[in-house]
């Protein structure tokens, strides 16, 4: 007998593992905050802005109204963009009224704060409310997990029995889900590498080939892993599903919005345009301005990140500040 | 005013690398065992079996005579498939006449001695021939460097003034070259990714997606990692160019000859033809030996090169073996 679960949010990553949640047997009601949306996938069972190919089993039922969607349920699962983060768990503090485990799958950190969202979770959300706070995140397209495509990935928590739990909801022959107690490391690396997407991205859209990408990737690496172990991180984290695997699958691959992003940067187009035309919510933008900022704080060496900051937020021109990064003067590795 | 310097070995890696020096102002001689390509090279200043649409400048010299290849040159680049190497060692330790820097740009582990190439060169070439042993290596497609494409590439030598002498040689606009001191690490990252890049090439012929390369990949850095740290690697070595960055390339792209030999038998080829069409050595199928043996020899689990070795050595069923791997019990990262 499956577990009574929520999915708040339901854009592409959301629908996927709703999906594959009532694959495994679970009740899981999704939350949107759109009515149109709400009622397509509880009529025609599909979420075709953003997976137009797919349908959902018929099991799963959608509601606009938060309280209704958490209402008995076992454990929560998070999915919407960082900037909604704070908000939507202050609504759930007054919402609850018994522990659930708290569950997120969004990639960023807070604009002014920099804060982690298990930290923004965590401090919006009355203990008496929350078991534990797991952090799900790993190299998945939800085109691919839809499709029952092998997906590997990462449970994190500070408590291991919250990851072994959430492990456990998640976990069938396609997804493979892996344990680790790093959540620091595994935000981190989550949040960051959307920036070294848009980079890559921009490295293709200027006709650049794979041995620049790989090159910027590998440094992306260096970098996201200098300012996490800075803030506390297990610098092997960053060698894992949530940094490398990430990081590879973002960085190489069409189906990112961040890469995409990058792409027709690196093309000529202005930023408000790329944005303007994406339709999603394209979270490196914001992130890559929180750890411009962590960096100068912490005085991190990020020569990618700032970059990409002086492309998006100080109008630099994209072909000089990338031809300027990769050709730094040679030194050791 | 440029050195004068020879590259051993005519592939498109050897001619790429020619290039590079030709254009930084050295004098360069090629050498191969193939009297047809050295006429090609020196008359009509192609290669066409190795690289189709490319023309060297008319300074470039080829010649089968390896006495006169080496003859007063400052530094030697070899660039031979890894099982010639030893050889080639010792027929220059007969013709060399003074000291030089010995520079190799080859990918693998000596098939029954599992001896790294800078061990080998060390055996069998007398100190007083050489200034220093130097390992290059990183994400570096050759058909991307003859076009002058951005590329980051490691130069490794225990003796730093060695790997920084190459440095110098090496560098120019396009391609950047950084120094590091473990060559030990450099050079099983350098071996091992072409292992890892037929299990990406297999698993995209089995119609897997990016989700399933990206943790493939992940693992596969994991457990090149546990036996480079084990044989004396810098385990941070594998978060550089020679690794991750190496990886990337070599998993991602349609380039690699690795990954597409794992890609013909993904799609249910028979690895003797898959080699037998290929036209080039594949030097990830003799590596897999090597590093399955050296994993037994070290009590290191190395799961995805044991699943490659019974699909290459062992006649397993490639879809079988796959599966297995990726599905194992979801455990701790």
């Amino acid at each position: 007998m499956g577990s009574r679960l929520a999915v708040l949010g339901a854009g592409s990553w959301g629908s996927a593992l709703a999906n594959v949640l009532t694959e495994n047997g679970h009740q899981v009601t999704i939350w949107t905050r759109d009515q149109e949306q709400q009622n397509e996938i509880n009529t025609r069972h599909t979420n075709t802005h953003y997976l137009p190919e797919f349908k959902f089993t018929d099991e799963i039922a959608a509601t606009t109204d938060l309280k209704k969607a958490v209402k008995d349920v076992e454990a929560i699962v998070v999915v919407i963009p960082t900037s909604g983060i704070r908000e939507l768990a202050r609504r759930l503090d007054t919402i609850l009224d018994r522990k659930v485990t708290i569950i997120h799958a969004s990639k960023g950190l807070e604009r002014k704060t920099h804060k982690r969202i298990s930290t923004i979770l965590d401090e919006e959300l009355s203990c008496e409310y929350v078991t534990g706070i797991v952090a799900l995140s790993g190299p998945s397209h939800a085109e691919e997990v839809i499709n029952r495509d092998l997906t590997t990935i990462t449970a994190a928590s500070v408590h291991l029995e919250s990851a072994q739990y959430v492990q456990k909801l998640f976990i069938n022959d396609y997804f493979r889900v892996y344990t680790n107690t790093d959540i620091i490391g595994v935000e981190i690396g989550a949040a960051l590498k959307n920036i070294i997407a848009i980079g890559a991205g921009i490295i293709a859209g200027l006709g650049y080939g794979d041995n620049a990408k790989a090159g910027l990737v590998t440094r992306g690496l260096a970098e996201i892993s200098r300012l996490g172990v800075e803030m506390g991180a297990d610098p092997l984290t960053f060698m894992g599903l949530s940094g490398v695997g990430d990081l590879i699958v973002t960085c190489t691959s069409p189906h990112s919005r961040n890469w995409r992003a990058g792409y027709q940067l690196g093309k000529g187009e202005a930023i408000q345009s790329v944005l303007d035309n994406m339709g999603m919510v394209v979270e490196g933008v914001s992130t890559t301005q929180a750890a411009f900022e962590l960096a100068k704080e912490h005085a991190i060496e990020m020569p990618i990140t700032e970059a990409i900051y002086d492309v998006l937020y100080k109008d630099a021109e994209v072909k000089y500040v990338i031809l300027n990064l990769m050709k730094r003067e040679g030194k050791a590795e």
